[in-house]
């Protein structure tokens, strides 16, 4: 396989928080993506993109639509999203049914990057290859797992996605 | 998509390595991947089998022959072996050449997964996505990317799989 | 030097918390002084005590009356304490006010220890050398040094303790 | 207390090792004293002075000469030594039996800072707390504790130190 160019759409989410040792709570600085691609030695030729850096409980219609727009625009036909899992389904689901003709896989973490025992490489590993294998679809990359965007949904007393 | 069950050869490799803080060298006490499952949060019906632990180096045609009865014998069609880098590419040939139907997949670390900086958890989701979603054929999941298993080599002065 | 038993009291504080997964929130689980003290291949004989689990903005003077009886009432002449870092000059100013005959030895951290990037191990292993070889009073050792009670102020815009 | 300026001669030991993932070796690069102290968000002043980068089973009669000679010529009267553990208690009485009226505190480690579950920091810390208390004379700071150097052997069974 010679996959093409995949894009790498960074819109925050636990994965990218960090703790402010001043203020003693968790923020966003700056995306870790680049250092991650960088220690999985990753030798796709990926071009990341930092569309907006939120928690995914803050998301709105509008962020969903700046991403959509990033989406058609790039001429990548293989897109990965770094997204907060809270709202990753719906996110999923705006893109799902406006956008057609391209493999976007959604992923995000439980615990951030930053704190040692993250899910956070596990789950860009296997978000970096579902993009490059699946066909055309909005897929939520979790938990080992694809999940098309239409049959999944977050559980969220036990903090992992499920098919439904 | 509703992957069966998948079973996860291991084999030994940088992967599992370990530091013996008495004789300050490197050794196999046991295999990490279940430790590494549960750490990504994997929730894929995974059935890990310890085939042997050795580093590739040592691996001999009779082991490979082994790892090869275990891929025609296991019920699961679809199979990952962690691996060491130095022979992967050489145990990929020889799973190619020997079996059919089935979709194997082959990955391994450059840093033991216990040395903190590893590229383990990034490979091993990647390689769980790859198994999930190619067509049968022997691949070595690399670097983010899947190779065929006559379409690679590992470059050794750079440590990484290429295109052949 | 044979020091005797030391004991250590745990008061909770950064040093402490761990990331809530499910609410994407700071809490206190339990403390980590043993596993600490496990990865430092302490030897020392060192009584952990959990007095409270809190973080120190919310420490009142009943809690510190209770922190300085367990000094008062502990057997061992040599005391550490893990205390979040906001207001662990004001206990040690409490406890220095209140016992005598007693080497008491404040810590913390900046970042939490379960947080990878953690300057917790480096203060516990300064803190317990501290409690065994400096004289009878009340310290608190961060940033590698150990500051009298009534010489010490925590500058909060630069997260460091100083001389005053 | 306001300690005067801490000379840190650096020696090599398990302390510095890091892996090689192109050979699957261990190997000293580079001293990681300097990054260890910025994680412990240190603010002595301490000199890192790189002597030798080896490990202890290497050293000879005439690298503790020059051991020896840095500790003499250096101005500060405090010095603490990164080293082997191997050979630390050897080091400790051959600067024990040849220098006078300095604190000199030797501490190690017995996992590579670099592979995460590391004593280092723990060790680390402690040392430069012990080299500021404690008065003239040389030392060993493992495992928690200041063992003087002609009370003190490794246990190599355990990986410890422990009184004679």
């Amino acid at each position: 396989m010679t996959p093409g160019p995949i894009r790498i759409l960074v819109t925050g989410g636990t994965f990218d928080k960090e703790y402010d040792e001043l203020a003693g709570t968790l923020f966003f600085h700056d995306t870790h993506v680049a250092e991650m691609l960088s220690l999985g030695r990753c030798l796709l030729e990926a071009i990341v993109e930092r569309v907006m850096m939120i928690d995914s409980l803050e998301m709105t219609d509008a962020d969903r639509a700046r991403i959509a727009a990033r989406c058609r625009e790039a001429p990548e036909s293989r897109i990965a999203i770094t997204h907060g899992t809270d709202t990753m389904v719906e996110t999923a689901a705006y893109l799902g049914r406006s956008i057609e003709g391209k493999t976007i896989v959604l992923t995000g973490a439980m615990v951030p990057y930053k704190f040692g025992s993250s899910d956070g490489m596990f789950n860009l590993g296997s978000a970096l290859a579902f993009v490059q294998a699946l066909p055309p679809g909005v897929y939520v990359a979790m938990n080992g797992r694809a999940y098309r965007w239409d049959h999944v949904r977050k559980n969220r007393e036990r903090g992992v996605f499920e098919s439904v």
